[in-house]
């Protein structure tokens, strides 16, 4: 335990041989589900900080091509597993639902807690707003799908319908390919200050190759395995606890995925780290955006019943949209303290409440 | 007269007699609406006054909290009454009217009236950030139930949709607390200069504490009996004239109600008190969506024929939102000319002229 | 040639005689119609210069007002026409694809060529801040009488609806007017560096006044010669190649009418004249929203077989939201770099890619 920097993630590894046996017990789904869920947040920082330990062994651009790629491992993993199962909706839900996670929520706790210790916190506007230019284009990419196929009803645009999805999966990891290049290659001064704490945050004992390398698989493998069980206890769970597919891809997958890396983004924010934070909370909603989704678009045709569209309900674009813009707006002049995180927490569960209430219609 | 600083204002209470013995004389409604709508203003004023003048009698703390309480009771009168009698369309148009009215008309006159004699007129960027925030968040938060109510046609869903008006109604109340503790007590900083000014505004004689509450009561019994008239009066006189129940709230009653506060902020823009004039419009935006808004749906229980429900028509809502980003945008930088208030005059225009013409269709 | 400073324009000038040919050869319809679009930009270009020349003649305010009022005179050509010839839809389409194609494309381009060659670009902030305002207020506009004929779908409001649009065109042009008067007379130091590097950018030879009122009334009437056929070949066009009059007037025709003055926005980007190119991009959506759109709207009583109704269908509508939006929101800072420029190209590619495969619906 002495090279675990954050024991208290840790301790939630208990909760793996604790899924273990529920899962051979027959326990109610929902037990089954959340005790998953919670295993699943430690394997999660497990994949994580294994990924960063590779990342240190290599150049500083492969280095950060690493990052950026397994950063979202987690949620890559359960959505893989959902998909797989044909819970699209859930997917979908997932997407917009990590994203509003870490906009609304990591970002508001971050500020709050940061906010009660430190009256004023500075971070890079300029990363900032680069960051916001990005959410917003990843948000209007992913609305064109969804306009397109609420107005293509008819059966004879499923073709068109189709190609329009691949076509944007296509252009998304283009665009984020080109990202990286810009943020890693040829302007990192852009975001300057996230990278000079980066140093400060290797403070962790470095590991054998072998050792990061053994870590990330096996930290992938039970993350997957935990997933296959928490995306079998998901249909029971929600009927049972009267929670739509919608709600619980939102919600409750969403910050599972998220909460390794959230957590990391507070505790960025109580150490007046705010570049780091940002970073973190803006970075990994693009990843989700940019990367996550396209992938899981045109994994969909390999691994799904049916392939992914990127048909989002109408209230699920809407609250993309102003969890986006209410983001980039509190960011924008590189300024927090707490009360920005209250109004980031205040609109997070307003729109939980929403989600959570909707379902009643079957919606 | 002496003692009053705007006789221009007070001249009108001149129409209360003539109001008095309107009723009597069972003139035709729209003379009497408007003659009631005129009287209204200088009672506005007088509250406003009164509670300046209370707040300055309590400590720093309890006087602002006093202000931000008070400073829409015209508003906040006008809706009860009209609220009690059962015309709910109206009330609501009126709260996205007083939003407009503040963001769009008084700071375009402001902008325009000020900038006419200035060449250009800077006020304090972080303040009018944190208003443009709040404002979102607020336009958030009605937008949510709205939405709601729309996607929850089927009957089945009254409990949840009462629950979620309840719930935002208390969400936004505990964010306005929060607000005014973060603007009262642990930021004041960050809105500076409206501050700064505020004690050259205090130039007004002091009143008796004795004077000061008993014009409170005064004024506030003569603004509920002028409303009780106007909104008497409303029905008929929208009939006469061809205005539906939305135009009369959102664009009549919404002037009447804050034409005090608005002829101040333009005054204070002649005079190059820019932070006055944006602190009075944003604030007073602020309040109605955050402390009227949710007091309205919290009485409805008490006082209206049936629960006040913030289901605003999409018109209403693509409106207050439409308002919110121009008006962020105007004043996120801290400067203003008179072509920006005639920016912001043109949409409020454009948006009345569409109202006018909306109704005929019985929207 | 000598006194053409950019050759590569004029070379097209070649298609002329090229569409004249084809026209009597009866060629294929989309034949001609691509060579008459080709032929038409270097008309529009040398309208573009010759007003230039012209006002280059008169006092500075005449000169401006000069510039800004004929700098659109190519789209408004082609639209006049193809208004006359009843293809409304094919018309608001162009409105919309023209402040597209500035804002997203001709914007990214230079910001994507500049971007290459410099590291970072700087430009007057204030300025395009002051364009940012204009475009969502021109949007607003134009959205309010969309939305009005989407709920005004009895037939008893044609009245109505008509009152609106002429009502909207004048104000409009009224807030255009003062527009001019404030960036020319009153605020021409908000607008600094454009005008001060436009000076430069007079380093062609001065005409005589004769040669640049001719060439600007033989180019105008070119460009309407070959307006007429390339309209004259839309429809038969569009058919054979399966796009819509949507695509056909949102894609083609925008890239057509603005292709001259982007060619110019991405030389000055080129050379790193910012200031000039965002100006370009920036000013010429202005007046195609605040100028040229009130101008149809207008005409078309005198011209057209119907009125022309500024009714965008919603999908144009978002469309243009979000690119004025993601247009400011880019430019906010003054800064640019070669990343913004693919982020503003690839949000212009995915809503091309949208606006041809929705055709097929019929839309």
């Amino acid at each position: 335990m002495r090279s675990f920097p954050k024991p208290s993630i840790n301790w939630l590894f208990a909760f793996v041989p604790l899924t273990l046996v529920m899962e051979h017990a027959h326990v109610p789904a929902p037990l089954l589900f959340f005790s998953a869920a919670i295993a699943i947040i430690p394997a999660a920082g497990l994949i994580v900080r294994s990924t960063e330990q590779v990342a240190s062994r290599t150049g500083d651009a492969v280095g950060g091509l690493l990052n950026a790629t397994f950063g979202n491992a987690p949620e890559l993993i359960i959505s893989l597993v959902a998909l797989r199962a044909g819970f699209s909706d859930m997917v979908l839900a997932s997407l917009i639902g990590a994203i509003l996670a870490n906009l609304l929520l990591a970002l508001g706790v971050s500020f709050l807690v940061g906010g009660l210790r430190h009256h004023e916190q500075l971070f890079n506007p300029s990363a900032t707003r680069a960051y916001s230019t990005m959410m917003l284009l990843a948000a209007m990419s992913m609305a064109v799908p969804s306009g397109f196929s609420r107005l293509a009803v008819a059966d004879t645009l499923v073709r068109e319908e189709r190609l329009l999805n691949v076509g944007i999966a296509l252009i998304l990891l283009l665009a984020y390919i080109l990202y990286l290049v810009f943020s890693l290659k040829t302007h990192p001064d852009a975001f300057a200050s996230v990278r000079a704490e980066g140093t400060e945050h290797d403070e962790d004992k470095r590991w054998s190759l072998g050792r990061a390398v053994g870590s990330l698989l096996a930290a992938s493998a039970l993350a997957a395995w935990l997933s296959e069980i928490l995306v079998g206890a998901a249909e029971v769970t929600g009927k049972t606890l009267g929670m739509s597919q919608m709600f619980m891809g939102i919600v409750l997958l969403a910050i599972i995925g998220g909460a390794a890396e959230s957590i990391t983004a507070v505790t960025m924010a109580k150490n007046n780290k705010m570049d780091m934070t940002v970073g973190i909370a803006l970075g990994s909603s693009i990843q989700i955006a940019l990367f996550v989704a396209p992938v899981l678009v045109l994994a969909s045709y390999f691994i799904a019943p049916s392939p992914l569209l990127l048909s989002f309900s109408r209230v699920e674009v809407i609250a993309l949209f102003l969890g986006v813009l209410l983001g980039s707006m509190v960011c924008g002049d590189g300024h927090s303290n707490w009360y920005r995180g209250v109004q980031l927490i205040t609109v997070y569960i307003i729109m939980a409440l929403m989600f959570y209430l909707l379902p009643a219609l079957a919606q």
